[in-house]
């Protein structure tokens, strides 16, 4: 009888929609009726990339596009300068590191964007720097960079920008081309509402010539084939059908919606939440970079923020996210992306405001559902 | 108005359990409920293997799987052996080239299996040959290999036995274990009856030694992360979460079925495809070594064989595969793997029956199909 609730930064919940176009009948990839649906699904995605670029659709999570990235721009021996100020910054290192390219790291501390000058000065002191890896929101503290800003330092230089906007591609702008983003990465379980097991990564002209010349080794992400099938509305291997028919129809949903409402709802939600949060008397760890995808909150001295993600799900059925590595017990994050409306919001900090309680945390009961609703009455 | 029929090798028709499971509500999956999902699916996956290994489970089509093996297991410079007898075959040289493995290929004639000694002799002769690569059923010929004797001579070797199994596994037998396999590479879309989306890799405690000894770059394929994830009953990145739930649904359906049924309804269905084949004046393209999965009929000379399966698929809407590279037009493949039954075989050879006589083929109408109901009447 109990039902569920899903407030997490990936998987996002699912609209009906796209569950029944799940579980229609499997058709075989290789028809003009996959094609035309391939077709439609690509041109979805430059509209939500904001670009003109390829996008190629990778049967991979995220990570498998990240790598993508890495392995068609790069080969062992050449360097790259990492933004790093979370887990999924950590991760373009880690992505380095395992295919033997000399990273320079720009360490931002954990709830702080990154000052785009800094990245200005590193480029410039270092001319071998070949790719600027970057992400447009890191999950893990909710912080959201200035790729706009960055964009316009990076295109002056030789290197490329990659983005990783695996968190917040079709929620928050990004604008792929009038930025001056040479790839960008995503997935399809956060903003495009889709259950995990795509990868998304468009590629400038300018990226395609490094790829062109570039001698990394690779095969299943190899972009040079999946360009060459594109060009002829095909994928090298076998695609992830299913996904890629569910994608088409929330790539449809959106256009439907328009960019500009679907940003505009996201950052209703987040401040909603925001207003809540504060208002309950706890502090945004992110006061000043905080992304309208997922707001990390910073939980009461000794309060167990394990315990309290726990309960709040496994007793309750509402699924928020806790703190990773170093932030594990010390905040909760509650992801507003996707298909989220203000009652899911209200749902979340209602149940929230009921644990805290449970858990000995004073305050008048009812102050962030409040604050919420006073936000959604805003015009 | 019109039924759609699936006769392709992958991806296979969905059984109705199937698209339920796809449709349900998405769940998160750092969570107890799908740890315990992850667990009975990779529990499911070594009964369809019989083994005692670890099977991981990829978010990459079979390709990512393929790849998997040989970035884990080797290194550039390294030496392998592949035997080479079609399209798949194929596929793992290329990807040993991409990854600069030094690559011996024993090239069998399109439609015949390989040769068991040959590999012993090859091995033999070269002793750097660290890893035999195979294909158990290649889609391309419908061609299947004796892996049982292939894994008795490489045992008695220094070299690991890698077996594609995508097109086969849980159709006809693979005994991993018994037969001595080391890697056994799969996907989704075939015997498991799911969509494509899947790749799943078994790896024995030799294997595990080589990987670990193994200098070669990887990371989103990384079979050390796998195991360490999976040990946890974890996976190192996002999982693609509905096609797992998915699979759980499918491996409990073939748990409760049984292997043996399951080969045996395969072997049944490839008979009867068979008989009609042969009953109609056709020939098999590969009448010594057909594989209970997929069988490539040579058409009759001067018909044309991609204009036979386009009016099959546009006009009537029965898809079978037609004929890839030197075989384009020459041959069709009607697949008979997974969710097939008696009666879906029927319709098959009946839409074949009627555009072969559309086409100018003479034969008495209904000799293919009455060759399949004998067949299908035999206990």
């Amino acid at each position: 009888m109990r039902k569920n609730y899903l407030l997490t930064p990936g998987p996002t919940p699912l609209p009906p929609q796209i569950s029944e176009a799940m579980s229609r009948p499997i058709i075989h990839h290789r028809t003009p009726q996959f094609q035309a649906i391939l077709k439609e699904a690509t041109e979805g995605l430059r509209y939500v990339y904001q670009t003109k670029n390829d996008v190629f659709i990778l049967a991979s999570s995220g990570t498998g596009a990240m790598e993508a990235a890495v392995v068609n721009l790069l080969s062992c021996g050449d360097t790259a300068l990492v933004i790093q100020g979370g887990k999924f910054g950590e991760r373009w290192t880690e992505i380095c590191k395992a295919y033997g390219i000399n990273t320079e790291v720009i360490d931002v501390k954990w709830g702080r964007a990154v000052n785009p000058l800094d990245i200005q000065e590193k480029v410039k002191n270092n001319p071998a720097i070949k790719v600027v890896f970057t992400t447009l929101c890191e999950t893990s503290t909710g912080v959201v960079n200035d790729i706009a800003a960055i964009g316009r330092i990076v295109k002056d230089t030789n290197a490329l920008l990659v983005v990783d906007a695996i968190s917040g591609l079709g929620a928050i702008d990004l604008k792929t081309d009038d930025w001056f983003c040479d790839i960008v990465v995503s997935g399809s379980q956060k903003g495009l509402m889709l259950p995990p097991g795509l990868g998304f990564i468009s590629v400038s002209p300018k990226a395609f010539k490094l790829i062109e010349s570039s001698k990394g080794s690779r095969y299943y992400l190899d972009l040079k084939k999946a360009k060459k099938a594109l060009d002829k509305t095909d994928t090298p291997f076998t695609p992830a059908i299913t996904l890629i028919i569910a994608l088409n129809e929330a790539l449809k949903m959106m256009k439907e919606d328009g960019l500009e409402n679907i940003f505009a709802r996201h950052k209703k939600m987040a401040d909603a939440v925001r207003s809540a949060v504060l208002a309950l008397g706890l502090k945004l760890f992110a006061p000043e970079a905080g992304s309208d995808v997922v707001t990390a909150v910073c939980l009461p001295e000794g309060l167990d923020g394990e315990k309290l993600v726990k309960t709040m799900r496994d007793t309750y059925g509402v699924t928020i996210a806790g703190g990773q590595d170093s932030l594990k017990g010390k905040v909760c994050r509650i992801a507003h992306m996707g298909f989220i409306e203000e009652f899911d919001i209200i749902t979340g900090i209602s149940c929230l405001e009921k644990v805290l309680t449970q858990m000995g945390y004073k305050f008048t009961l009812g102050t962030g559902i409040r604050a919420a609703e006073e936000t959604f009455l805003k015009k």
